[in-house]
């Protein structure tokens, strides 16, 4: 597969972006792909229900939405085969290539798109150059197009590689924008025997030339979707007769904010989406909060979980109302082990048209890959996290977000040497 | 017009709820049925922009509700001419009966429906009699069904009385349940001349057979539709960059429920809507609420909506947020004048079917036929609100409210009998 | 004893003023003034301990404060003897007349000051006439030396009716302002036989010649004694050891001035007094709030107490710290009954000096003689609240608060002019 | 001076705790030892006013208490002599030695007790050996006595030292337990011509025979002192009267608490004293809060300032209260310089009874030594933190804390050593 076809098959996948959960076409794409160009090489290609544990799904939308988005993929003309895989929101796919002796190296890459605009502007390279979103209201504004076609990418120069000895298994991963994806395919049964685990991501801040060789800093994070539930009554005439939800919201809401901040590292609360009540005349009976903790570490997360849970239930007791907490997504913290590092900052040196290669930096969010990683890492294996610079004009998750689709090249190169030698069969 | 016609009209009415400025069908059927009957007798008949001050209506929904409501009353079979006039959200009629030298006497009546599902348990008359809502989550359940059919009633018992000598206007108000039409309709022409003005309300915990001469204790209201508008930023990432409107509207929602009570009378303030935020991961750029507050007089509610307003720029100011506060809908306080509820009490005293008559009663909540009142009081005339007891198995609002049919005949006798002495050609 | 004599008193008074439970001066002066002037005429004088049941005591000072103020009694050269007797803040009287058959009628005036400082400028009678007060932080700033003049003077004029057979009892009540005393009379034995009970109040924004025969409108009140307790940590280096109880009373106060309005009547609640925390560096291990609810009703004041609890048990339990509550002082509501308000309007329109009466009037705030009202009505008896207007420069509680001294020989005619109708010896 | 002389030093200074601002008695007595034992050998020793810029002084405590304190110092002895020239407060001093040419050293220890309780518990050392605290409510319960010994001991043997040239400078810094004195010291003209400065703590967490060479991580702090001023009225009465500073008040708390973490680093704020109001039944008129905010640099901590301030002033304004905040106290962050931490490690681990050298901590909370390190960096010169470990039983700050007296010589080695190092006459 030449670096044309790679930037056709990321165009194609750009034009048709998907939110989490409802990658329907662009893993009937991948799948498709994968078969038609390395159909005599792949041992194995689990799709949907067979590439990740279903139960371990997390924020998954509801069934109206998954079947709004299979009609989609159906309409843009995905195999349909394929799609009836897929229904009720089993995306993703798991390639392995089996060649010989030696260890399992897993390569994750995720595929979802992001329900925002996109800019229409003719400075916005997929606007002028015709392959901008077509979904209206989704857009790839985090560079999962370019992940994904790195990941065929390194699939096929490893297929075609002599240095190669041992078992290659390429995770799309679906619904990382949601931190919603890592966990079930940590779950699932392909990540158990792989021995080294590599993960990437494109831009960060990092111009096209530049490599990460192991990226930190993932901040542990847990989705909380709060429901209060109370009363209503008349404001006028009987406002003593409510038990007032959005009271018992707001009150959570400025608490959850005032948790004190802990020596032991970054902690993080946000109420992101609040809503409450029916009329300006009634005494609001429900109200809920979708919030989200996050910590420098798992325990760090755990501390503000713990604490706003607390804040909730008392804001809720306070208020006579009754309330629910259900978990929505998660990931925890991850660091990158030093010997792959070592590796992958090894390989990018000598990698044509990488001109900068830093060991380390912080990512200062949050990544699900970190559920593969720490899974990996539990089982005595390494794991790394690699960031491939690239040129973007406008920042991650903006309207005018793009790539530089040279990093494409840059990230199989980097990525394919580095498994080269993490499974390599020269003394 | 015999009782079962005004049956009959109020059970069209009741088939077809419609909520405010969505009064398409109502109007058409109102303004059919007063052609079709008392064509002859009528002087003038106002519709829709002709009946009101277009540019008073309060709490207009958006265009895309409008066309779906007028779309329903096409289908409905309204008259396509009428519904013409209506468009864009201009509901209502004022009907006029000159009957020679003598004051002029209004009748207000309140003909709009409210957003909520209707019960369709066998025990609920209109679902067992096969009368229930044919539109999907509306319903009559103020009784403004059976207030058209008594207005209609009214004006046709006048046109055949010997005892009448004045001018007569019945005004069918869009609009009441969001406190949005009276000032539409106090502020037109047709009430300036207006000497006697009667409102009338079915239910409100009175049983048949009983009725309240002269209802005051309207609490003033406003509704308050606040905006905040601050800045997003990565809650994980920066979160000091965000100006977190949802912050600056819980803070603000405590506070306005925290406004000291009056001592001088009721004061109320509800955060009755609110809504705030994007995603967990965002640190919120936007929220509203939409609040109201009321007072015993319009002095109180004015203490409590300066308050208010106060509470939420400062809370804006707090979380350097920006804050847009609009007027939604409002209504004036108001009294009845004895000289009206004495000559309520005696006629309803005479009235077969009448077994109590109760002089005064407190309503402890807000209604917008206190504009119409507060205008013509103002122009030196007088008001009164009478309330005709009905049995209702539900309470008003609720999903199993309905009327007991024989109050609308009840309605009918007294108020005409009221409106007979007000201008009568006897001696 | 003349009006003079009865003025000198209140003007000694007056020097010497004492707040709740350290009326020790006033009540041996008031003893000393009964024994020298009434020794033949009193049947009874109950002193301190035996006038009041001292377990029901409400918000007594701390013993520290109780001495310092005895000393102070003791320097101004009160009794000795008397002085001992009151000792631990047992303070107050009750004068008995036995004067043949007939009901047994009380009058209850009080006799504390507050801690103020009074005024000094020349404009202020008592600075110009050289009776300010004496003790440096307290002023009778609400007319009570007046009150415990008039109770001498109804003494001293029933003691020489000869219209009068029945039995008089005089209360004099210490610690009204902080609503501490009038229970513990309430529960004394004194009161058990009452049939008829009066109370009084000098001015209420009522000019000097007007009287209130009945007044109404009081508040129930409840002070609660919230104290939080959470533990300290350094502020810097763990602020997440800390359980801050001043989180917990911040959140209390903001969702106590927040408890809804009642549609049945006036309510309030206020935060009045709060601290917490020893040093800016340490998170508060420790705050208090003194905080009051009131009702129009006495029931809708136990509405405020649940809802006020409620949420500081929860605020508490927000932020992981204990809490505890204790009643500091209370009274009920109460109303005063019609036979007697009848009673004072006749006597008072017939009493020279008296232009107005009004039959009722609303206090709008608390007053504990409502305790003593109460138990005399739940025993079957009436009770009536009588406002005797006063001119008063100052308003209550001011520092330029001060009586017109006309006003005390209304009281005294007025007063006992009822007291005689009451228990007449005519037929 | 042999280390028993030290010993007893340091037991006498422990037997006087003085809080800041107040070391009357530490200050004369270190006075008279430095005369008393280096006479000959002293350049200068400048005392209170001469020592500090007294302008700068910060959270000095009222007259009443300095005088309170000065009497105890003249009751326990202290040279009257002295004691004049630092009456109103002002403490400490600088003592010099000039050895010939080289580089000007200075050496910071501060002097200051805490206000607290010591233990009277037979184990607590201080308590069994009878030099427990004889100043009731005081107490070194942060080893300030141990620091002012250790500065004694390093002037003696600096003065005896053959290795020496240049100048030496040794700060016995009052009040810095409330970041009060160093400000005043840094901007004395002392600290001008410093080339190199060294300041020390013992313990920390750090046992005896630990030294770490340089600590980091001080949070720069700043005390804000906050008036909130509103108008009273009566509770029951006229609540809408007031304007409520209480209400304010813990509006701005809980606002506070909520200010956002900030990305680059750790931020504090806390708001340590809180108080408000005047009685149960009055709407408060008055607040108050003793807040702090820090951050990891002084950049953070002027970000949480800035913010507090903001959420402050709009809390005030939302109760229609007027504010003011005045700054208490404050201390910059600061960094021990590489070059000196290099020389302290070096010295320390050739030192007798040091059995482990760290070189870096973190401390995570405030020091005002910080003021003096950046005057000096600020001047092109280099400075040090370093950590003198020492057994202690209790936590700094509590009522068992206490040193293990053979830190004090190791203090005095490993100072010295690096003094003779920084200023040596060898080649």
């Amino acid at each position: 597969m030449s670096t044309d076809d790679l930037v056709s098959l990321r165009r194609d996948l750009h034009r048709r972006p998907e939110p989490a959960w409802r990658e329907f076409y662009t893993t009937a794409r991948l799948v498709d792909e994968l078969e038609s160009r390395l159909d005599g090489d792949l041992d194995e290609l689990y799709v949907g229900p067979e590439a990740i544990a279903g139960d371990h799904r997390l924020a998954v939308p509801d069934d109206a939405e998954l079947t709004h988005w299979l009609e989609r993929a159906r309409d843009a003309g995905a195999d349909e085969a394929i799609l009836e895989r897929l229904e009720g929101g089993y995306t993703g796919a798991v390639a392995v290539l089996e060649r010989g002796e030696g260890p399992t190296v897993g390569l994750r890459v995720d595929i979802d798109g992001l329900p925002r605009e996109e800019s229409d502007d003719s400075a916005h390279v997929p606007a002028a150059e015709g392959f901008r979103s077509e979904h209206e209201g989704a857009m790839h504004a985090c560079g999962h197009d370019a992940h994904a076609a790195i990941g065929v990418g390194v699939l096929e120069r490893i297929a075609d590689s002599d240095d190669f000895s041992g078992t290659l298994k390429v995770f799309f991963q679906p619904a990382e924008e949601v931190v919603g994806g890592g966990k079930s395919m940590a779950e699932s049964a392909h990540l158990t025997d792989v021995d080294r685990l590599l993960a990437l991501h494109v831009g960060l801040d990092h111009p096209t030339g530049e490599v990460v060789a192991g990226i930190d800093g993932f901040l542990a994070v847990r989705h909380l979707e709060i429901e209060f539930s109370g009363e209503s009554s008349h404001a006028g005439g009987h406002p003593e007769q409510g038990r007032n939800a959005v009271q018992a919201m707001a009150t959570a809401v400025q608490n959850c904010y005032g948790i004190p901040r802990h020596n032991d590292g970054k902690t993080r609360v946000n109420a992101g989406v609040v809503e409450g009540g029916s009329a300006a005349n009634i005494v609001p009976e429900s109200a809920r909060i979708v919030a989200e903790v996050r910590g420098e570490t798992t325990e760090l997360m755990e501390y503000m979980d713990r604490k706003a849970r607390h804040v909730v239930r008392s804001a809720a007791e306070m208020h006579e109302c009754e309330v629910s907490i259900d978990i929505g997504a998660e990931a925890p913290s991850a660091t990158s082990d030093q010997d792959l590092v070592d590796i992958v900052a090894d390989v990018a040196s000598g990698t044509e048209g990488v001109t900068t290669v830093l060991e380390r930096d912080e990512l200062g969010g949050s990544e699900d890959a970190t559920y593969l990683m720490q899974t990996v890492q539990e089982n005595g294996g390494t794991a790394c996290y690699v960031g491939i610079g690239t040129d973007h004009p406008g920042g991650h998750h903006s309207a005018t977000f793009d790539v530089d689709e040279a990093s494409i090249r840059h990230g199989v190169d980097v990525v394919s040497g580095a498994i080269e030698r993490l499974a390599t069969n020269r003394a």
